[in-house]
């Protein structure tokens, strides 16, 4: 297929762009040539905090913008001279090849490694040694220290609540959201007109990912509904779980519970979110069991119970053949570790390679409920060091060792990032600051802080992610819910340790962070239909806005069992974006394309998905014809972001 | 299948509705006691509005709510004693019998009337005549003459328009919503209960009918697109238009505007509406035109062309498969009959008994644009009576003597009803009074008022009722487009004439109509994403309100190619109007409950989807195990209106 530019087009588009909405941008650049002290201060500041940002990426190997690193390392050269175009019109099938057959990689032998390290749990973080008992430099300079964590996240609370920056970035966001507005009035046109001399390629058939969904919540209430139906038919004699010693089929469990396969419908499954969910995150949580049953969860959607996670393995597998039939539609479910015990982990593998619940079509990510205070009243677990004992000494010693765990090892290769999840407004009692205690002492029956979770998953994913790195294996995105509800600095936390977030409502309330999101890229991935069920009504979202001024937003459902209503609820929330927020074809293409860079698809994909050069962040990495993607909207978010950047960067030496 | 309540339930249920929102209305009603001549007054207007409205639902044969009735003539008895509930515990199943195979009824003779009328069109309404040249007074008796609508519509308009009457309706408007949000804080959970306790019946497996599609437009535009293109493919050289003497191709007609199958893609089809259709009928017409070209809509959405309306026929029967498939969902399609040709009639039965467009899922309706002012530009008529002669002529004519046109006789059998359609926020130049030429002698190029068209249509159609019920044969419901944008007195002729209408948008700005809407419950089916694109935004599309104050409104989609994006249609109207304005589940079903109503549908067809009373208006009617409506939410309905009837009529002599 050819792409129907060349580069003198694109230079021309280029150009046409600046004459359309530049002349009126030039009075609020040259106003900056004369500005006080106050304003460089600010500019300061905001090149502080994206630098931190830049040094966290680096440490934990996640996602940073190329350009704003190129003004970071003050070596910014714009893309059109770099990049070579004329590469993309080598004839690249847009579809992948297929995968092998053995995606598990169970007939490639382990690799052996020479080097095994001593691994260690020093105040909750990891780190490794060599056989002489010191710390392996390659590895331990991306050792975070607690410290310089705290220094680092009041240094950001600092500067977001600096109250001349928030006017500077309130008034840039603003600016940012009328030039946009202001090109589109006189770009639209020309938008849809470089859509249509695309050929083939439309909405329907662009690359879209589902870049927040829970595996549990995957399927939509009808498809639970008449899982569970058919289950019960045809399995009636299979027993499913053991209470008390005493084996119980699924006939005497549903028995029990009063009902008959006919009797079932939606009402009493009971997992959609009505109104009466709102602000009710507790609330909500209850809607995952379907009949109020938390035994049926169990059955259903869990991995690991009597059947083996069996029923789940099916009905997933069933959600990926309906994307796999839609071809274009991708997603990226989490599964759950919860950190109760220590062999999760390799429960999981073993469930997932037994089943073989892979697509072409997914990617999984693992979430991690941040339930200590339930595992230590239950427990499970007596101090925090134990929960982060289960959570990721499998995942060191696996990575140090793969014939500790093949089945782990092979598994994981198929992960591609760590998400942590739960009910953010829950009042935090137990602050993080220097004198909390560390892991190993942790033994309150409160939760620790949002921020004290995240220091320390982050840490050991830095830590996991540099020993990975060294062996050649893949590595893991931290993408947290943040910023859904509750404390606002949540957002402080993932602007230093996460690669993208979901939700990121708050950042309407911070106009510091938000520019600085805008500046560096950070992936949101936003999901309008749950949020109107749980925290904000839907046309008082803040996504339109967002996308207006250029932050990187994605479209996701989270639930689809809880929110949708039709088979296709990726589209369907597509649609209502659509419809209620007047979005243009353009907007939706970008919606999708950014969905797909945020995704953790590999390169290899991605680049047949977007085109080779996908990696430019200019109109030069765009491949309109596979993006529908018009390069006139690439150029524009690009430039607006480079006069952004060079506005900051200008007195920085 | 058995219901699970029975009439004691059915008792306490209403009571205990009494009990719960009853005691704090004792006030409201009881101060009417001792009011003023003024309220008295404004009480008389509004009986006078609803018996005139009773008066022409009487002459048309349409729908007139059973109970607003018993208050006019005075026979009000609560449903409680005269329905049998018990009737309903008939083990009735929920899915009609299959539909005979013949249903054109082909194989079946054509009657044989013994009485041929003489037919004639005075000052363009029909009458019809014995041998002897005398009009016979069981037809004539139905007959309006015009001066007699000119005076009904202007006691209407002097009614709308009253002062006082206004802030009484205004306020028993907001009563009734407040009223019901009462309601629903008391009972919300008890509705839940009543449909959980309702075996195999959810939202998903209750009957809906969309009850505003127009057929032309009722695939999605990814549906269209893949259908064109199989098209291009597949008939290549098949000869589709002839153009200056010379046959034309498929390949050649898309050779022509320089397009290849492959290149195809909804962007290029560009028959969605973006924002920029946005108080923009005119532009939105343009949109039916695939490519923006009148020659593939004539070629693929029309009846009438060079190869017979052939791929109409067959992407209308591709969309009657899905709804077969989908099984729940069903449709009102509107085919088109302009009146610029005698034999379009003709044309249009043998059309869809040749390629048999039939569905069990599917009513078709007939729907009438407004556009005598193009044909006469086009020298297609010469005056209005013209456009009346070419509409009615065909149906008078058959129904007096069916073998005038067989295919013709026997497709009306098939047709329920007759909507008119056109851009009715066009000025008017030309209004309608006792000075107005008569159709004979309307040869202005201007295009007659609304109201105008109203009359006519109305008062042939009546005529033909009358006719057609004589000779036992069906009869047709006048449902409107009426109050989507321009004058909001078109809901005045819709109030006199309509049995039912779609849109219904501008009653918000007529607190009277929208009172009178309510007591006479009137079918408004609304369209909010159509009117999303089109004239309101999402979010202030007042058809929650309308539902609150318990106003007859069904969903539905309007113009799926325009303005939906999933395969289902229907159920993305749903899922966005329940998500957006948070309704619950009892509302969902109240709204598929009003469509079933509202369509054209059998009365022995209805009687299977909904129990064999269904026409009786109160919980009596309901059976929740085949509607999913809670009887408390019917209960409270219908408590609500006999209460505003009461209230009104207390003073009736």
């Amino acid at each position: 297929m050819s792409t129907n530019y060349n580069s003198i087009e694109k230079e021309s588009s280029s150009k046409r762009n600046k004459r359309d909405v530049g002349s009126v941008f030039v009075e609020s650049f040259s106003s900056s040539s004369n500005k006080g002290n106050n304003e460089q201060a600010s500019e300061r500041q905001l090149i502080e905090a994206i630098k931190l940002r830049h040094e966290y990426m680096e440490r934990s190997g996640n996602f940073f913008s190329k350009t704003t690193k190129s003004f970071i390392e003050k070596r910014f050269v714009p893309e059109q001279q770099k990049c070579n175009k004329s590469k993309m019109n080598t004839n690249t099938s847009y579809n992948p090849p297929e995968p092998p057959p053995d995606h598990w990689m169970l007939n490639t032998p382990l690799p052996h490694y020479e080097k095994i390290f001593t691994l260690t749990r020093e105040d909750g973080v990891y780190r490794i040694k060599n056989v002489l008992g010191e710390y392996v430099y390659e590895f331990d300079k991306f050792f975070l220290n607690k410290t310089k964590y705290l220094k680092d996240y009041e240094k950001i609370v600092g500067i977001v609540s600096d109250g001349p920056l928030k006017s500077l970035c309130y008034r840039r966001l603003c600016y940012l959201q009328n030039k946009f507005q202001l090109y589109l009035l006189r770009n639209e046109q020309r938008e849809l007109h470089e859509q249509k001399s695309v050929r083939h390629r439309d909405f329907y058939n662009i690359r879209k990912v589902d870049t927040h969904i829970h595996a549990a919540s995957s399927m939509n209430q009808k498809h639970l509904l008449r899982f569970i139906k058919r289950k019960m038919k045809t399995e009636n004699d299979t027993v499913v779980l053991e209470k008390d010693g005493k084996k119980i089929t699924m006939g005497e469990l549903f028995k029990g519970l009063n009902i008959e396969p006919y009797d079932l419908n939606v009402d009493i499954l009971d997992v959609h979110a009505y109104k009466n969910a709102f602000h009710r995150l507790d609330k909500f949580n209850h809607k995952y069991n379907p009949i109020g049953e938390s035994t049926l969860r169990k059955l259903f959607v869990s991995t690991d119970n009597y059947v083996g996670g069996k029923y789940f393995a099916e009905v997933l597998k069933e959600v990926f053949k309906e994307l796999e039939d839609s071809k274009y539609q991708h997603i990226e479910p989490r599964l759950s570790i919860y950190g109760h015990k220590k062999n999760e982990w390799s429960k999981l593998a073993k469930w997932a390679i037994k089943h073989d619940v892979w697509s072409t079509n997914s990617k999984f990510l693992i979430q991690i409920p941040r339930l200590y205070d339930i595992y230590k009243e239950k427990k499970l677990i007596s101090n925090f060091d134990q929960l982060l004992d289960n959570i990721f000494t499998p995942l060191f010693e696996v990575t140090n060792n793969p014939n500790v765990d093949p089945d782990l090892f092979r598994f994981l290769m198929q992960i591609t990032g760590i998400d942590s999840v739960d009910d953010e407004s829950k009042h935090e009692y137990i602050q993080f600051d220097k004198f909390t205690p560390n892991p190993n002492d942790y033994v309150d029956a409160e939760n620790p802080s949002y921020t004290y979770y995240m220091y320390y998953f982050y840490s050991n994913i830095a830590m996991l992610n540099a020993f990975r790195k060294s062996r050649n294996l893949n590595t893991f995105s931290f993408r947290l819910h943040s910023g859904e509800a509750g404390h606002p600095h949540h957002l402080i936390d993932s602007f230093l340790t996460a690669e993208s977030i979901s939700h990121g409502l708050l950042l309407r309330k911070l106009p510091v962070l938000q520019y600085l999101f805008y500046l560096t890229k950070i992936g949101i991935s936003m999901s309008p239909l749950s949020n109107n069920s749980l925290v904000i009504p839907y046309n008082r979202n803040p996504l339109p806005q967002f996308l207006m001024k250029g932050l990187n937003v994605s479209l996701s459902t989270d639930d689809p069992l809880q929110f949708h209503l039709t088979k296709e609820a990726l589209m369907e929330e597509y649609s209502i974006a659509v419809q209620v927020w007047k979005l243009s074809p353009t907007d939706m293409c970008e919606l999708a394309l950014n969905s797909v860079r945020q995704s953790g698809f590999e390169d290899n994909i991605k680049h047949y998905w977007l085109g080779p050069n996908f990696k430019c962040e200019s109109a030069l990495g765009n491949d309109i014809s596979k993006t529908n993607v018009p390069d006139l909207r690439i150029t524009f978010r690009y430039e607006t972001l480079v006069d952004e950047l060079t506005h900051i960067f200008q007195n920085y030496k």
